[in-house]
């Protein structure tokens, strides 16, 4: 009997841990929270700015990405943002902006228009889901 | 020992695949999007025909479902759509619209008035929720 | 051969029914929503609370709580609510309103300008994605 025993008690032993720290680790995990901005309403955009702020200052390791598509665009743009020197300000701090390339494509925002400090990604949706897909908590910017 | 550790070996044989297999069909699954619509905006409605049109030419298996609820509703009935077609067009590809039954009610819209495309839902929110718990993954659509 | 079978068929005895138990019980464990308020629109205020009431009516066990910031605060302000008597009436039923910290101080709303049914969290987006984390579903609220 004891004998029979022997692995199953073994095998407590080897998965109880592996799934005890599995959960632990995702609880300290830090917080990664995708932004999406689809307004050009530029009380949204200082609104956004305050967020990120007030985030990253109680939440250190947090880690932040806004997904600007439609009227959206419009925080990332040379020539209407209100916010450049935020955005500059964040993504030195780690953050992350990506402009939608459809979306530039179908409102004639040529790649120069978009602040230095941003990135591109295809299709903005599909990137916020995917980024949900791999763990991301998703937030809708605006009011 | 070797007779006690045979059953691990091929214990790993069994389970470690299966693992592996699980979390590459995760990755390799088709998106599954349920969008929630809640405005009347027609420029809104606009937008989100354009983003079905972006997001299924991109991934061509994509899930995707548009719940309409409240003064989101507009975009599925006769008497108001300014998005027939579309909706007729993206319908015959798969994608499914839901009006929610809640909404009609308080808004006195009669089934007749919905589009023939379109499906039923009780309560638009509650849909939504359950359909997150079972791995859809969320947009709030409108700006 | 028979000997060497054993552990497993005992095995699967032991661990299939706890996968299956642990499906079963997330399907059928009460739906958990986190609602984000973030618009000051009084017709936003009483859709949200007309939800609240079509979701609870066909979901009696759901869980809902309500994260107010920024515009969003006046839902639960005494000097501004238009909703103050729902508001009390569904906290009474065990639906949880917060007010968020941050907000509370970059608007001035001293905590005695909040409704008594409401409690307080320092951060509102930190404390949705908190609770997205433990399984909660989120839920954008206004158009």
């Amino acid at each position: 009997m004891k004998k029979f025993l022997f692995p199953f008690v073994l095998l407590s032993f080897l998965v109880n841990p592996a799934f005890a720290q599995k959960k632990n680790k995702k609880s300290e995990e830090p917080l990664k929270i995708i932004f999406q901005l689809t307004t050009d309403d530029t009380l949204a955009h200082k609104a956004l700015m305050k967020q990120l702020s007030n985030i990253t200052s109680v939440e250190p390791g947090v880690q932040i990405e806004v997904v600007c598509h439609g009227p959206g665009l419009t925080l990332l743009q040379k020539s209407k943002s209100t916010q450049k020197a935020k955005v500059a300000e964040f993504a030195g701090k780690g953050i992350s902006f990506k402009a939608c390339e459809f979306s530039m494509s179908e409102r004639n925002v040529p790649k120069e228009d978009i602040l230095d400090e941003a990135g591109f990604v295809k299709a903005g949706i599909v990137h916020i889901v995917r980024k949900q897909r791999e763990g991301w908590n998703y937030i809708k910017s605006g009011f």
